[in-house]
């Protein structure tokens, strides 16, 4: 079962057939993953054997091992050269046959055990990855509609979180619960980050067996997948009992956090570039004196992809459109002390900002 | 926590580094996942931010996004440089400044989105996939010890697939149950396969709401991975109710089957090719007529990776060697109306193959 109906993916092939065209390409090959997703509604992979959606001036073809035709789905799609190999004859000969003349545009997610071997064969390969993120990049209605229902599936599993983060437990007890909450709103886990203390300094910790006390900051990072294959992510910070019995200068880069988060959201809106989004945070943070604290990017886009483009990051020219979807997510990591990080997905609409996301934001002994 | 004791992981890298001088590579750069996972103890990983591990001439290193470094886990591996990078700094040219002269091997789960900006920087570039399967293709007695492991753990949950199989169920059902049960005895699943009827002509079927009926074929395909990472992979196939319910061309087939097995089994020992062993099954089938419907190869090394080197191959010359531990799974598959598989993981001895799976493989109303 597809997320959307057999003609939304047909009509995003269509658009990837003419960018190949409108950039004279001799072909993207997509991989598979969620790029592949997003063009066929399949998730399904076979690893070390090459599955792969080729997009050719002359038309479109997935090739993948016969072992997995069925599983694929694709044999009525529209428009699409259903190809099967099997093991011992040649899959990479089977794409570079159906390519045209002129660059051939790889998809990120194929791995190096498959770029190799289509090298050898293919005068001129890329990356596709600017090329095929111009597919994604704008997302239409119907998935901002379900973006907007991953959103509201994690904001009822942050609703939770205050409660379950009392004094005597461990970060491991707590984030096996919200484990078990994510899953009651979504059809799978993509990750739990549960950041007490100094924990909370490293922005990419999990969860530890370390113990929770009153007054620790913590950082409650969440995400996963709604059965349309769609991510959320969405992080708040807390303080176990009450914010007043967190350390002083926590609650001092706590308020400049806020601001940093309220300068993006304000100055977000269609035609300024990712860069310059990424800068309004941070000039906020820098200011402060908090620069050497902000060790990430504001934020990623978001689609099927936990992280996709727009990569919201100092010095990118990508130029924000409504319709994209992204985080803003400035976060302080002050090294054997504490971490802090508030997180929305927002979508772009004509005039700037709406989050996807609608917890508080504000510290408090009850996230309601 | 690493499966093994750090001295392990420190002993395969100075092997990594003896196979750079041997082969007088400039270097290896091994992107997250089993490759880097054998080599580090470490699954982290950092999607579309590089993280690999370098092993150069001059010394190895890890470059790693800087929030992700404390995960890793490696900062206190003898040996290994701790390189963190930021959003916006360029973590390729960090590798690129630590390799040496002489071609690049990439590991074969570097993503496409990686290798392009390594390519960019070095000027030769090859897949490492061969040399670094010779690291890991020979397991060691632990590693095998974990194996062995998994493949009781597995055994556990065949013993209770027959009971399961009753007529007026669904696969879907019976492969609900038998997911829990494989996370009863593995820290993770890695599939599920409950092939009925003519979704067993599916190799890579999942599972359907198709209801069972007392006769039919039921190809069940199980794995997981032990708390250690080690993979289990075995199939048994069959019949609901009695095995005389089943079709008569399905059982004069799996007659077949059961000799090809065997033939593998028998023929296998050192210092034979993996082409070698995949003909003595497909020999059997050839010549019984069933050859078109043997679609796969005969097998796939197995260890960290579900799936990885030697792969038992028509055409294949790798030779196999005592400690290779590999699946022999032949399969007959008719269209439309049944498919049936026998799968064990078999670990290669000095004198022959021992199978570490031992449920019983002939057809029968139960599996124990």
């Amino acid at each position: 079962m597809t997320a959307f109906d057999s003609n939304v993916y047909a009509e995003r092939r269509k658009q990837a057939a003419e960018l190949v065209a409108a950039r004279s390409l001799g072909g993207l090959v997509i991989g598979t993953g969620p790029e592949f997703a997003y063009l066929t509604g399949s998730w399904t992979t076979s690893h070390e054997r090459l599955t792969a959606l080729v997009v050719a001036p002359d038309g479109i073809a997935v090739v993948a091992p016969v072992t997995d035709i069925q599983s694929l789905g694709l044999q009525d799609a529209a428009g699409v050269e259903v190809v099967g190999w099997r093991d011992g004859e040649d899959p990479y000969r089977m794409v570079a046959q159906r390519l045209g003349e002129g660059p051939v545009g790889l998809g990120s997610s194929l791995t190096a055990d498959h770029v190799f071997p289509l090298q050898s064969l293919l005068p001129h390969t890329e990356l596709a990855a600017e090329a095929v993120a111009e597919l994604f990049m704008v997302k239409d209605a119907e998935e901002l509609a379900e973006l907007a229902k991953a959103g509201a599936a994690i904001d009822r599993v942050h609703q939770r979180a205050a409660e379950l983060l009392q004094p005597g437990r461990t970060e491991r007890e707590v984030a096996d619960e919200l484990h078990a909450l994510i899953l009651q709103e979504h059809k799978s886990v993509s990750f739990v980050i549960v950041g007490s203390g100094p924990n909370g300094a490293n922005p990419h910790h999990d969860f530890s067996d370390r113990v929770l006390e009153a007054g620790d900051p913590v950082v409650v990072d969440l995400g996963g997948a709604v059965p349309s294959g769609y991510q959320s992510d969405c992080t708040r910070t807390h303080v176990v009992g009450e914010p007043a019995e967190a350390p002083q200068d926590f609650l001092e880069a706590y308020a400049v956090l806020e601001r940093a988060f309220s300068a993006a959201c304000e100055v977000a809106r269609p035609g300024i570039t990712a860069g310059e989004l990424d800068s309004a945070a941070r000039d906020v943070i820098d200011a402060a004196g908090y620069g050497d604290y902000f060790t990430h990017r504001l934020g990623h886009g978001i689609g099927l992809s936990g992280h996709e483009q727009p990569f919201i990051i100092a010095g990118s020219n990508v130029v924000l459109r409504e319709g994209m979807a992204f985080s803003i997510e400035p976060g302080i990591y002050l090294p054997g002390k504490w971490g802090m990080r508030i997180e929305d997905i927002v979508r772009m609409t004509a005039d700037g900002v709406e989050p996807l996301n609608r917890t508080r934001r504000t510290l408090g002994g009850n996230n309601g």
